[in-house]
């Protein structure tokens, strides 16, 4: 019998975890990803204030494969698939395979309004960090060049959309930069005026926390004079304000802004749409595909979907968050039934999902932590966030240049990462916006004469 | 008195210095940069080569001005001056200066071959760093998606043109990616068939070398499998192959490669051309601004320019090299100029370039070092090259970083930093052109049969 062909697609936490849990087994295995490398996501709003490099949370998939000899890396994007011959294709490339792996993930999801997108960045790639940390370091810089910030207060205000751990994680990371890093760097502003906006259509942040982490996690955002609306929905994003609503009273509230970031949620990625027609199969709301308490499609047990892109319920019926911990187990679950197969032996246990507990850092020396047994937050929390971060991260020399610069940062509450990089210095929404004539130094020579 | 204006335009080795110079000086300055940052070129053929990041080498201006009180930094692209009225303009903006230091630098030049530039990329910025990575990177994936390299040898072949230090150490560090980095990487293609061909028209590589040293270079690269070839000129350049010309015998040679690197020239800054048309003067063939011994141009004692962009010659009529050296010691030339007319007093002697020597790396623990009085080449060399770049880092953290990063790839021959980022995941050149239906896994697979 010659060697099964699995093919995955997907080199994220769950698409990684079935590769390398398959590296003793006698199979031949095609891990297809768009990049070079697996992105390790919990750390992507370093990158986006500036306190990490892409690098530095990027490992090359070849690089973590390289002695796996049964894996061939392809870097391609999944165009379609081809059911019936049991292949995928990458644009006229066709893979074969006898069993598929699909762990594509998922991507930002502007809930109906695909038209914010360009207003309001999501954090899900590296270059959508490196534009939200373009983006945030380009408001202060034309804020210096056109004066006196009183003039331009949108510009120093950052509305950040969505108050799960991505938006609290953003809002204390861009307060820090705001109130510490950048204090002393500025002539012309005083970057303590920056005004940081985070907009929560739940009653709590951390809607997936108890209640007491949400109300620690707000009071120690407050204290880092990040603004926590709760209750409040975007009806509009525009360039230079958003329209928000409170969802009691249904009052509406402007703000100006300049900066918008969107962290209000995720959406499965586009193949999972291809793979859904080709099935005859209806996703779910999230843009997902449901399947069935073994990880695969109903009537196809040679197709699995694991990780962001797969909706699964658990043994009580409620749907499995789409985490990191979700996508590793299931990809690990996935590579034992393989083997199984591979053995000849019966492997019929449903997944099961082990909830380690949550987590999510506030800024500085402060993290909640939700053990399910245990709640802490401050800073025991925030050093366990950071050794479970560390501990997780792919490659030791990422773990190493992690740490040491956050030690740095850490001490000197520096972050070296600000560049403003790509191709337009400028500010995009403010080009066409202010055009008016102004001595950027009539402020600060005034002062120093 | 009111202070003296000064406005320093760039902030490479040569503004920056000037600027820092300057720090105890009873004066306004105002720095202006098209970036946030100082970039520490020397290290960029690095990043090209995914050795370090980006932020490795490069420190926000605000950052390292942080505690310069009377340094204001500007981000912003003078778009012209306004000599009569002695203001420069970034776009409507309008800073007044009553002395001017223009260190705009240098750009890659095509010697008057534009069309080149899509077609082989230079090595000036961070975006060419990480848009030399992206292709680099992307030909190897592209080989190994297409199966068999023999079928696509033009893929695995890269041509560096020029063989000054930029040329050298960028065909060193390929090959050390090709040769170990990427060695077990791949399942359908082997990296070491790799060809890199360096290309110099000059008799020698590194022509501002002592001979010997030229040869040393030549004799390392050439065990490290990089082809040189001398004496050797770019007639056409296209997407697919290069046409070479012998500058002796006039015969012609083509090489058919997808991978083409342009480190053959520099040109001053554009910003050259209008400061020289604005004042009436003549740039020099290489686009640069004639300057007389005090860095001043004729008639315009107010005017400095520095660095790159000026055309200065030595006692002897020798003009000045392009390096860093001779920025940063312009730089602090001019301050000290400055510092002498606050502090009424005079200060007349000309500018004196001290010339330290030269250095360039070759790879892995392999460099040539000429200091004039002695000259050496090898692992002392490198240990040398190796210590002069960490010390004229400008933060402490990047010297750290660095130091950490190059002990890790030295000891692994990893080169973490192989991301490929930007919009385009597939190789420019090759989507039109290989539309070949292949099955990049018959050779593989056949193998682990």
């Amino acid at each position: 019998m010659s060697r099964l062909k699995i093919v995955v697609v997907g080199g994220g936490f769950g698409g990684l975890n079935a590769v390398a849990s398959l590296r003793k087994c006698n199979v031949d295995i095609t891990l297809i990803d768009r990049r070079n490398f697996h992105l390790f996501q919990p750390l992507l709003y370093q990158v986006a204030t500036g306190g990490l490099s892409p690098a530095n949370i990027a490992s090359p998939l070849r690089s973590i494969l390289s002695r796996q000899k049964n894996a061939l890396v392809l870097l391609g994007e999944v165009t379609g698939f081809d059911i019936p011959n049991k292949q995928i294709l990458i644009q006229e490339t066709r893979v074969p395979f006898d069993i598929l792996i699909v762990a594509a993930g998922s991507q930002t999801s502007y809930l109906g309004h695909p038209e914010w997108e360009k207003l309001a960045p999501g954090l899900k790639s590296i270059e959508d960090a490196t534009e939200i940390r373009r983006r945030v370091l380009t408001a202060f810089e034309t804020a210096e060049k056109l004066g006196d910030n009183n003039k331009y207060p949108s510009l120093m205000t950052f509305v950040i959309v969505g108050g799960g751990p991505t938006g609290v994680e953003l809002a204390g990371a861009i307060s820090e930069l705001a109130h510490t890093t950048l204090r002393n760097d500025f002539r012309n502003i005083n970057p303590e005026h920056t005004r940081i906006i985070l907009v929560e259509g739940h009653e709590y942040l951390l809607p997936n926390m108890p209640v007491k982490l949400s109300e620690n996690a707000k009071a120690s955002l407050q204290k880092m004079k990040v603004e926590v609306l709760n209750k409040h929905r975007v009806q509009e994003i525009h360039s230079d304000h958003v329209l928000l609503e409170n969802s009691l009273t249904h009052e509406k509230h402007r703000i100006d802004t300049n900066n918008i970031i969107w962290a209000a949620g995720v959406h499965g990625a586009p193949i999972g749409e291809k793979l859904a027609k080709d099935l005859g199969i209806t996703l779910d709301r999230g843009g997902r595909i449901p399947v069935q308490n073994d990880c695969t499609i109903a009537g196809h047990p040679d197709i699995f979907v694991i990780g962001d892109l797969a909706a699964m319920t658990n043994e009580v019926g409620k749907p499995l968050p789409g985490v990191a911990q979700v996508a590793m187990q299931q990809g690990h679950y996935v590579a034992q039934k393989i083997r199984a197969k591979v053995d000849q032996k019966s492997f019929d246990p449903p997944f099961h999902y082990f909830d380690k507990g949550n987590m999510a850092t506030i800024g500085r020396a402060k993290a909640v932590v939700d053990m399910h047994w245990i709640q802490f937050s401050g800073w025991f929390a925030w050093v366990a966030w950071l050794f479970v971060h560390i501990t997780y991260l792919i490659q030791f020399q990422n773990r190493i240049l992690v740490m040491s610069q956050w030690a740095w940062n850490y001490f000197t509450r520096n972050r070296s990462a600000r560049l403003i990089t790509g191709d337009a210095a400028q500010h995009p929404q403010l080009i066409a916006q202010l055009s008016e004539k102004t001595d950027p130094l009539a402020d600060s020579q005034a002062k120093n004469q």
